[in-house]
């Protein structure tokens, strides 16, 4: 997540929780995110760690027009490249902001050397992929609708399961359901909960996997153990 | 910021924001966040990474009594040290819970070896601090109320000063009315913010820094160069 306003406050990030939903529902764990500013030399480094480290990174924020932004400049530095103008990208602005593009339109038309556009369903506007890093706005309405270009052309090994189990108990009061539980099944996740939100229950547990029976069996398991009147809902998905 | 539910989209995080005003309105910069999920070698690897490059890192999230909170063992194992049962903590959660703790209440009382505990000006409950790590809860009206805890200890160097203006026109007309601004004031950060939201401006303006005859200097000489008209607000903080 590119951009110096989430690091002073100014703005409250929307972009991650739908990426990591959206990445979900396709199968793809999401292992970690970075929030850094509008640093060239800051998202170079940690573009190319990330991208040395896992499948697919995408960036969010730092493209646009203006001077602060610098995230195709940086992903390029990242890989050893500079920019060049696309001209796919070139004749898109021109089909938007008409021919000839000024000096100021065209560097919108830059992309790293190297890298490819991938088109979304639609066909409206090609997004920019370099190697594994799929450069993405900040602004959260256009990064929703960016998702759709992902969902187009990737997909994860698996699907994921869960069941979310919402109990009238604190946490304290469910160790030992919880760790019979976490020891039975080692290839489920059980994560726990404590209110959050007033409307929250007092702990909700979650029974995270990849095997449909194993996440059902533990959550059986989970729910067995559970003291007579304490359970409030079983939601799976 | 610590926890799986935000990596799988099932928690909108809501700590980084009031972390990074808090800390704005302290002048201590914030230049980085990192979101992983409850994995102690993940944090430790991040805390360890965090420590040795800036003068101070907080956790969020990871602390309670569950077998899926484990930052004060990976906060520990960063440092190379393990962790101990504070005497202090041990009586605090005595006076809360009752004498003597089970075992199961009792790890809540450990802490990473050499750990030091600050407390608030409410005296409450003890925050736990090793090295430069500050160790905050990840539930967001706890964390809300741990940043007293920041503010009663830590100051930064400097007051941070900025302008917003809002402009009617968007990015790609302002070009030459930033460029401008930021070529004569290389000590003012200058962003530039298109709508995001429908009550958004066109663009907003941002003129952020530590002098603060600089930044007003930079949004005179920005506003002297608007076209007639365009001028939404100016706001100053």
């Amino acid at each position: 997540l590119v951009g110096t306003e989430l690091l002073t406050g100014s703005v409250q990030d929307r972009n991650l929780v739908e990426l990591a939903r959206a990445l979900r529902a396709l199968g793809i764990a999401l292992v970690r995110a970075v929030v850094v500013g509008d640093d060239i030399d800051a998202i170079a480094t940690e573009v190319k760690d990330l991208s040395d480290r896992v499948d697919v990174v995408f960036t969010s924020g730092g493209v646009g027009p203006t001077h602060d932004d610098v995230t195709i400049e940086a992903v390029a530095k990242a890989f050893g490249v500079g920019t060049v103008v696309d001209e796919r990208m070139r004749r898109a602005l021109e089909g938007h902001y008409g021919a000839p593009l000024s000096p100021d339109y065209l560097r919108m038309a830059k992309v790293p050397r190297g890298a490819c556009l991938q088109m979304g369903p639609d066909q409206s506007w090609p997004t920019i992929v370099k190697e594994n890093v799929w450069i993405l706005p900040g602004v959260p309405n256009i990064f929703r609708h960016k998702l759709d270009v992902i969902r187009a052309h990737l997909r994860g090994p698996v699907a994921f399961r869960r069941a979310v189990v919402s109990c009238s108990l604190d946490e304290l009061s469910l160790l030992a359901q919880l760790d019979g539980t976490v020891a039975k099944f080692p290839n489920v996740l059980v994560g726990s909960y404590p209110k959050a939100n007033p409307s929250d229950p007092p702990t909700k547990v979650t029974f995270d996997g990849t095997d449909a029976t194993e996440v059902e069996n533990a959550t059986q398991h989970f729910l067995g153990l559970l003291p007579d009147g304490c359970l409030l809902a079983v939601e799976r998905n």
